[in-house]
């Protein structure tokens, strides 16, 4: 088993370790032997150290069985738009190169409580906020995009490179690359999860997630980092019975033969499993929310980018000096307007998600397309980031070119733990071991 | 000149320094003087090395005039939440005693390209979050609190030892130290300038602001952040045939003697000078503001204090503790009800708003209380920071023991640069020169 260890879940490698089959220090050699076997073609870090690995991996070996937090040894990468003592944090742009505030952003402290073998860090496009595509390639083919911003954390995590990985969303950056690599991915409910010491390019918006090999692995971060229901959510052995809705989206035009076909398969997977399966679609008065979410966004971005376009607008990309210079043309009244038009929104969705056990909608518009220049497109994410509710990739399905294509879970704001249980039922279901 | 320059307010400093009437350094001087003299009793640092200062204005002094930006060489103290290169950041909590991330806050970015001489940290209760006073009193008695939880930056432009300074606001902490200390201080609209790089509270609620000498004084401030309105605002040559509504809210009952004559002494004043002024007072739907302002706040604080409760408990003070374990008894519902009934009342708000030039709203219940045990009550400020609203006290008033008491001017979101205008005529009325 070690010689793989790399390929474990966590909840998989909690277990070894707890039973004295493996040591942290061999799993963290198997996960550098990968990595030093692969990097040169997927590129999915922006800092790595072997020896830091190991140091950590050896200081958690020593540590008592009963002493030991719910992640112990376990191998995360950190998006590179978080903090991190002791390792720097270059935000995807040259203004911070080898920079290192020596400070751990709230979600690395909890990490770090909870046990976890911090590896490094992973690519991020220009402060997350960019689709300009970084050095990082699609792990099943190096031609195609990871997708973004998250690149390295969804790559490393596909690639067996990390067991877990953290990222963040504004538009798509987390469900997104999720898709495109194949691994699970979860934006839980917006300010769930504490993202203090990150960059910030939308307050409104910007949330932290994670990557992991399983939906059970999603779960463990979830608990680390607190989030809970009001109501201890019942867990769920199957799908049947469970109601379900297929919603389209009003982008759905956008979807390729990929996205269609996955979400026609995973209809009747579901179906045949005795699922009660129900269309659904958005009423009308969502109608601006791409529009609305592009307002926000950009809006935010001008503020959130002042400084950098202030000292250092020679080193900022074209798209962020647009961004700075409000090129984008939204005023303070149209940003109002987007942003309580959202807020209106939000509890109405709510209510319509509440008829549901879950709500199916599609993680991207196909397979990750070709070439690194763009980390391809968020329009099916950014709905769901600007009504803040919880969104899970199951990366069940693949596309023409046999590259992977998952689909989306949601539900309602706070509903996290609720969606993680019917996520295990339904990933048993889409992804037949 | 000189020997009292630390008295002048940022406007006449940038005039001296431009006029060759004033060095950078023979300001510093004073200031440190200034410092020296009275910080045995007023306390409102955290953190200052004289010669580090010295320095900063030696170099400034070089600086040809014509690549000096806006602030160059005035000195901005900086409230110890706020992270700053080469000086600690220490929360006002001993967990992070002489702790010095090694980054700018995105403020701190903008005040140095616009040449701010940074003097240092000033106190802060434990996290910006507790009322729990400070080691720092209050300039004019050291007997009474400052206030909070800026209490340093408060007291420290107060008794002329910082002629700027930055402070952050989740229920009251800008506005209740600028009317217990008497100066002026804005808390711009929510959202409208990054913190980035600050210790988080609430992430809806918590805003960075600033104190001044004068209402131009706050001005080059919120011009230094890039605060705009989408118009152009009219300037305002006095009062005469202003639409000033005078709102008394629904917690009047907890105004004090100090602030019910304030109130009507301010409002004579207005009406004398030919001001337009009306009564006006809240719809019955907002009745549950104060109410959900405060589940807001303690809801985000149960998120964003759970790191420092997992590995450092025993140094959290009891209010943090009960935040952290939830005490509070808020259920993610409430929550919900709470966040998104108050995103509603925000576009009422600023209908109601927009009838008028601007809006009078007590500051305080009172003069600062005696004793230092606790900063006071934020029940005025806390209905404004909900709203997202810019407000700035006006330190135009006398308590019964003569301590300084001010009101408040609002107005509708996005309205800073108007609130700012209309602010300066208010001030010539209100403050005799």
């Amino acid at each position: 088993m070690p010689a793989e260890s790399h390929r474990l879940a966590a909840t998989e490698l909690l277990k070894a370790f707890n039973d004295n089959q493996l040591t942290i220090e061999d799993y963290a050699k198997s996960l550098l032997k990968r990595i030093e076997e692969r990097d040169g073609v997927v590129k999915a870090w922006a800092y790595l150290k072997p020896e830091q690995v190991l140091e950590q991996a050896r200081a958690l070996d020593k540590v008592p069985k009963d002493q030991r937090g719910p992640l112990h040894g376990i191998g995360v990468a950190i998006k590179d738009v978080i903090y991190t003592r002791g390792m720097p944090t270059q935000l995807g742009s040259p203004i911070f190169e080898n920079d290192q505030p020596e400070v751990d952003a709230a979600s690395v402290k909890m990490l770090r409580y909870a046990g976890a073998l911090i590896l490094g860090k992973t690519t991020t496009t220009e402060f997350a906020a960019s689709t300009v595509g970084t050095k990082t390639t699609n792990p099943h083919e190096p031609g195609r995009t990871p997708g973004g911003s998250s690149s390295g954390s969804g790559a490393a995590v596909a690639d067996f490179q990390a067991t877990l990985a953290l990222g963040t969303q504004t538009g798509g950056s987390i469900i997104r690359p999720a898709s495109f690599n194949g691994t699970f991915g979860m934006k839980p409910t917006w300010n769930s999860v504490s993202r203090e010491g990150q960059k910030i390019y939308s307050l409104d918006l910007d949330t932290l997630g994670w990557y992991g090999r399983s939906v059970e692995d999603l779960k463990l971060c979830a608990d680390v980092f607190g989030l809970e229901d009001d109501e201890v959510p019942r867990s769920v052995s199957d799908v049947r019975g469970l109601k379900v809705a297929f919603l389209k989206t009003m982008v759905w035009d956008r979807a390729g033969p990929g996205t269609q076909k996955a979400f026609n398969t995973g209809r009747q997977m579901l179906e045949e499993a005795e699922a009660q399966i129900e269309d659904t679609s958005f009423p009308d008065e969502f109608d601006k929310l791409p529009d609305w979410h592009t307002c926000l966004n950009y809006s935010e971005g001008s503020v959130y980018f002042r400084p950098e376009y202030q000292y250092a607008k020679g080193k900022l990309g074209d798209f962020l000096v647009g961004i700075a210079e409000r090129k984008h043309g939204y005023t303070r009244k149209d940003f109002l307007e987007a942003s309580d038009g959202i807020a209106a929104l939000r509890p109405k969705w709510d209510a319509i998600a509440e008829n549901y056990d879950v709500v199916v909608v599609p993680s991207v518009p196909d397979e990750a397309p070709e070439g690194l220049s763009s980390t391809g497109n968020a329009i099916f994410n950014a709905l769901w980031t600007a009504l803040h509710v919880p969104v899970i990739n199951i990366p069940a399905f693949t596309g023409e070119h046999g590259m992977p294509i998952g689909l989306t879970l949601t539900t309602a704001r706070y509903q996290d733990q609720a969606l993680l249980e019917v996520a295990k039922a339904v990933s048993r279901v889409w992804i037949k071991e």
